[in-house]
């Protein structure tokens, strides 16, 4: 890298939609400008004010659908008069607008042409009825295909993910490391105030998470356990270089360093060459891995795109902490639990925190600077001398679009 | 500029609509896909293949309106299976999204994580009808307020922006100047065979855009020949280092080089601070001419945002060629013309060549490349010596996202 990046400041607004007390969708949606404003005001208050600020991004994936807007890059300056004239934009990728988000931030550090970026993830979503809301989404996959497809197109997409799954290693053997999955997501979202989950008061987690599919079913092969929220909510960062850190007076063990990063691309209009492995995300984490020179050993935590807890097993095989096929195994075993061996998701992931679309890349960047820089509160988990690195993967469509970044703890 | 950056290939498709024989609304659409692919491959054939390119960018405006399809990175690998796993972003700022897609580019290459970077901007808006698709593209704007406005939303801002103009300097004076920028527009795009006028017969050009308001009247204070027109197309560019030059294999001068370039953001959710000003157009060009350390005068050509003559007007003041309020005469007098003392929009602009909303920005980096490569055909302008310098501007909404950059001829 070119230049030293830092991650130095994060917020989450609360991932709002059903499950928290306070959602009401008869109510009128407080709207993207509240989110956008409030997920910046609060990320500018720990950098010093928008003075500092060289430049914006903002991540969303299809507020033109629900909420009838585009051009969000233009909202940027109504959260403080002081970016009036910066440059800002927008960028999309499905599910991964958050994650290129970020990336987009950080080349504008690595190009020198910003010291600080305030980069934002939005999205909401619960303007429509979710039936409606799954055919906007639906256009993170080829659009034209999706009436081949069920009425939920993405929880049908990955659906057949989990129906070859179990045809090639088990029904049960599936649906065991799927409930365990989502057993340490809602466990892990109990610990922050923030999560869709937070409330949750299920003492039969496990037990709700391994009904047989015939009986709670949600599309072919998923519970309605095993599907991530419809979410409304933001998060945001700031994105700085060394000279940034100066400006925005931060000390340097307060923040994090990104010391790899990935993107990688598949075509959309192909089906997955094996639905049993997410490729793309097996190409990008390799890479990030690869730039920040360390191995999968030395991460303490994990933040992936568990939008359907059939991902999570996915990712833990493209990861390479469990062979093809034995991901289910790894996760039932308790070995991605906040007290496994590799924490997954530690403050309940897209399962359990919630899934605003185009904040979700954001969320995972903001967890992973809780986590390593030691203020994650009730969710703190402990990050041993010998392993202080931790990678996010946050993915687009149906492992179309992802970006997976590798963080190293400030000492 | 920590790197040096150029541009090397470029592609427009036809900007199809009305104005083109071969336009038959009511065929099928060859749809995104298409123009994505088109547009890619062609400029893929100039910097011999897809393996020399590092990443791609895609800029787009609302698809997931138009075309029900959002995620359109993921195309990028559908235009050579060579793209597969490269990282790929769309980014969006209204109408400015072309501009945004080549300044991300740009990033990309002075970040240092990409030697060629494949830039594509595309829009196909001719699915539904303009009195629809005029709904759409109000979300360039704050939607919420499009009630309080014209029923074709964007023409009716402009329109509050003419009339203020008219008010303050004369109505017959500022159709003068609006009527001679149409003319030279159709003029220089019947000499462009992509264009959208390209087949324009009309001997009558300055009469037809004189015809007072009341006569043909659009909206209150525009004729249909103040707008730019309703378009499908693709534009593509290469945008290279040094490195990706010679990786290209295209000789120094058959490129163009980067020397300055600007973004600036205004607050959507307000009005304009003075109808009379592109002040967010003002800022960023005012920047892009500092970074390049040139003044207006070392400009051969610009290509700007005439998605209303009066925008065009507005921005021969903004630039700073006219005081304010002198633009309408000093286009009026033929100071912008082909032959004039500072060609504009060389290839017809958004009036003529057409506006494919998110491809216009790139649309203006290819015609400026042409022209100082020397490359225009019968479009072809003179480049003195003393004036090998050439600007894009590039504006979103109603003056709130602007990209501007400046080049310059490699001898």
């Amino acid at each position: 890298m070119q230049r030293r990046v830092f991650i130095v400041a994060g917020y989450n607004t609360i991932s709002l939609g059903s499950g928290r007390s306070e959602f009401n969708p008869k109510k009128e949606n407080p709207g993207l400008e509240y989110y956008i404003q409030q997920a910046g005001r609060k990320t500018l208050e720990q950098i010093n004010g928008a003075d500092n600020v060289d430049e914006s991004v903002i991540g969303n994936f299809i507020a033109s659908r629900f909420n009838n807007q585009a051009h969000l890059a233009a909202f940027i300056p109504s959260i403080d008069p002081q970016l009036k004239y910066k440059p800002s934009v927008r960028v999309e990728g499905a599910c991964a607008s958050g994650g290129l988000a970020v990336m987009t931030g950080v080349k504008s550090i690595l190009a020198g042409t910003a010291e600080v970026v305030l980069a934002i993830g939005v999205e909401v979503q619960n303007t429509v009825k979710a039936m409606y809301g799954a055919d906007y989404l639906a256009q993170a996959d080829y659009f034209k295909k999706r009436k081949e497809g069920h009425a939920y197109f993405f929880p049908g997409k990955f659906s057949d993910r989990a129906g070859a799954y179990a045809k090639a290693w088990g029904e049960e053997y599936m649906r065991k490391g799927m409930a365990q999955w989502y057993v340490n997501c809602v466990e892990n979202a109990r610990l922050c105030e923030t999560a869709q989950e937070y409330e949750n008061k299920n003492e039969h987690l496990l037990e709700t998470g391994l009904l047989p599919p015939d009986a709670t079913r949600f599309v072919d092969h998923l519970n309605y356990t095993d599907c991530s929220k419809v979410s409304d909510g933001a998060s945001s960062i700031a994105i700085v270089s060394e000279e940034g850190l100066k400006r925005c007076g931060i000390a340097f063990e307060n923040a994090i360093e990104l010391v790899g990063f990935a993107q990688a691309e598949d075509n959309i209009m192909e089906e997955p060459d094996d639905p049993l492995e997410l490729s793309t995300t097996k190409a990008a984490v390799q890479r990030a891995l690869k730039m920040a020179g360390i191995s999968k050993e030395q991460l303490a935590t994990v933040e992936t795109h568990d939008c359907f807890t059939i991902a999570g097993l996915l990712a833990t095989e493209a990861i390479g902490f469990a062979e093809k096929g034995r991901g289910a195994a790894f996760v039932a075993e308790g070995n991605t639990a906040r007290d496994g061996i590799i924490p997954f998701n530690t403050t309940g992931g897209l399962i359990a925190w919630g899934h605003p679309t185009g904040a979700t890349g954001v969320h995972q960047v903001v967890t992973v600077w809780e986590q390593l820089s030691g203020r994650a509160g009730e969710a703190q988990i402990q990050i041993a001398t010998d392993k202080p690195y931790a990678m996010t993967v946050n993915m687009g469509g149906n492992d179309k679009t992802v970006v997976s970044m590798v963080f190293k703890k400030c000492v």
